[in-house]
């Protein structure tokens, strides 16, 4: 039924593929979307996962079942695999094998949307991963919540007073919004949900570090809501150290460094738990594209992309989301487009509009951002908020209305009913009694043979 | 304030120990309870984790959690590390050192309960380990998870009508009340919640293949029970293979031997995901106290115990649960205790109990085991129940009304207020939707750095 329709191919289901797939499903091609995942991730509320307030599954949901009736339609075939490089000249998207041994897959396109994000980025500083992980996939936030609530196992163990203080810090590094709320969140449980728990250490003793090497947190909001942000995070109990750049991480600390004047100051944090929240860069597969297409790549590793989000040259290759250094084209100068999911969202709807509007033999139109305002919650009770509204000009608030707000905006945005279900028990619980939905940690995995899955 | 009184240390926080730990903690004792992970899990429905049901946190909860009340009585410590081995001579547990390169631990006792329980024993046959995981911990539940999931994204991947069979069949070898609930659950993943969700493949020719060595399954219950189990489970799809023994395992499937008369029946079925419900055995530690006390090793690895639970000659030393061969003492002969989660908990009172009373100065009295019947459920709507009410005899039944029955007991013992409404939200969610709760695969962890945690 679908023989000899245009092959799209969508690289990532993010919110920047998903949103594409949706929009082209309904189009006369036929798609397949590759995802190197079984699921789609909310993203915005992975830090919850990583603090052991929600389950995983709360936050994500199978690409099969969130695409099912896109893929009753008959012409979306969704595929789980690492996509390993482009055949930009023979159109062929190349999948590593299925299991250990197995051929690599070579996938057709006529049409190709790249929409596989960004990775942390350790700012020339790989050797930093090991002990700083950052919060990408549903992997690292186990990570995280493995580390963050061993520590305080392990300071209950040791007799050390030393050696106790250095699992009791928690150094984040990056003051954007997964930072804060990674700070705000981790004083919570230590002043709190842990309280009574412990017999030989006080989990109050705790000390959250946020490092930004910014002069403000929140740098992407006006300073006023920053600065708002900075109080709550205090009064949280968070140390917020400001203008400070990170010059070493290793196993038992880091080290920061402080200009004042003429002056550099150096401090040393002895901590065993390091969470990385200052940078991302694109996947590697964009370089591997920029080098194919002669597309250039930014100092974050984005494909910078022509006004309709096509590489340069190449309009039958579109990038969204993350991976793209994309600008708005509304009233005035083109401004660039912030990495956040709403953008990714509309980034995969004009792609695939565009991509159909060429099918058609229309004209592609330029991107537009709009933008809606962003929202970053700082604790329990305590957020930011910065809406746009149409008419209104900026409607900018902080505390209790704007953690409500932020709230219900994320259990909208959720996906699925049952999630959005679960995620209200879930906060409703914690907010009443302290305690987080998922404080477990699984043992490390035994060793099993290569499966394949 | 608890300085001077006696130390108990209690091993392993699953049901037998974290009942002792209830009793202990009302008594003149100082406790360490030790255990390899921060939850306490409810075995019962870790079938669901694996099978894509129920999200980890809502089977398990955190020990300190679960136990605040009782640290807050000021008598108990909880640490986290694993046991490595009990010196019996100098009455000192040893626990591994809380990070790497870190000492071990030496913790003292006056009296011991080891509530250790079992791992998966593959008869002699380690190696069919790697290729067919078993099921007793979350990170087993995962990888099981993993695998699952997995097979059937091969299998829309595969161009191979042979290979794409492989990933389609399912065996499950033993047919215990684990590896019936896993058969049913599997093919109903198959029929119903797959359903319109691939391309490629149709998921309804999935083959799921139940082995059992014994001529019936469930051979803990009567036979007229077995029988229906049988009836129900061959109902939803699954093939069942009784009187059938593994002979080999390996990456591509399993050879099964079957006696026909005298003639020996060799069959290899194909399978790429092969899963372990047929044995498990006491852990190493039992090992371990049966040559430094000289106690008897049944030929299931379990520690043979007194009538009042203690190790013979070893009054300070109890075992509990799945690691003790204990025999109840109740009219007429003794008999051998199940290894069930009611045994466990009812144990680990009794040993508590005999605890205190040795320390008043009373004798012990003999383990008794109270059998109020067993469940097993085989899928949707089916399940079978076998009370034992008192004066009434045996009540048995199968069906609608036992798998209900199934549901409200499960939820009914699961500890945590929240947990009880999730899961009977997942579950209400799970009964008219056919989809299930926590279908989501987390992509292999990054390489990090051993954090101790």
């Amino acid at each position: 039924m679908t023989e000899g329709r245009p092959k799209v191919v969508v690289i990532g289901c993010g919110f920047g593929g998903l949103e594409a797939v949706r929009v082209l499903s309904r189009g006369p091609v036929d798609i397949t979307l590759l995802d190197r995942t079984n699921h789609h991730l909310f993203q915005p509320l992975l830090y919850q996962v990583a603090t052991a307030g929600l389950s995983a599954p709360a936050v994500s949901a199978p690409i099969r079942h969130v695409l099912r009736r896109e893929i009753r339609r008959g012409n979306l075939t969704v595929l789980q695999g690492e996509v390993t490089g482009v055949d930009v000249a023979g159109r062929h998207v190349i999948v590593a094998g299925a299991g250990p041994g197995e051929p690599a897959d070579a996938i057709a396109y006529d049409h190709l949307i790249v929409a596989a994000g960004t990775t942390n980025s350790y700012f020339g500083h790989p050797e930093w991963a090991v002990h700083a992980p950052g919060l990408k996939t549903l992997a690292d936030a186990f990570t995280i919540r493995a580390r963050m609530i061993g520590a305080f196992e392990q300071a209950e163990r040791s007799t050390d007073p030393a050696i106790r203080a250095r699992w009791l810090t928690f150094v984040i590094i990056g003051g954007g919004p997964t930072g804060v709320e990674m700070a705000g969140t981790m004083t919570e449980i230590a002043h709190h949900t842990l309280r009574g728990e412990f017999r030989r250490i006080d989990p109050k003793s705790t000390r959250v570090v946020l490092v930004e090497g910014a002069d403000r947190i929140l740098g992407t909001f006006v300073p006023e809501l920053s600065e708002r942000a900075h109080e709550q995070l205090s009064r949280l109990g968070a140390e917020i150290r400001t203008g400070c750049r990170v010059t070493g991480i290793d196993a038992d600390g880091v080290t920061l460094q402080r200009r004042d004047g003429d002056t550099v100051l150096t401090e040393r944090v002895e901590a065993r738990t390091v969470i990385w929240a200052a940078g991302v860069a694109g996947v590697p597969l964009g370089r591997a594209l920029a080098e194919a297409t002669g597309a250039t790549l930014d100092r974050g590793g984005r494909l910078v992309v022509e006004p309709d989000l096509a590489l340069p040259g190449h309009p039958e290759i579109a990038v969204v989301g993350d991976l793209a250094a994309a600008l708005s084209y509304g009233k005035g100068e083109p401004k660039p487009v912030p990495g956040l999911s709403p953008s990714a969202k509309q980034m995969g709807r004009a792609a695939a509009a565009n991509l159909l509007r060429r099918l058609r033999g229309e004209p592609t139109r330029p991107f537009r951002y709009v933008d809606y305002g962003s929202l970053a919650t700082v604790g329990r009770k305590a957020a930011v908020v910065d809406l746009g509204v149409p008419g209104l000009g900026a409607v900018r608030f902080a505390g209790l209305g704007a953690w409500l707000f932020w709230l219900f905006a994320h259990i909208y945005f959720l996906i699925g009913f049952r999630n959005r279900l679960s995620v209200m028990l879930d906060w409703a619980w914690a907010y009443f009694t302290h305690e987080r939905a998922a404080r477990v940690v699984a043992e490390p995995a035994r060793e099993t043979a290569p499966s394949g899955s």
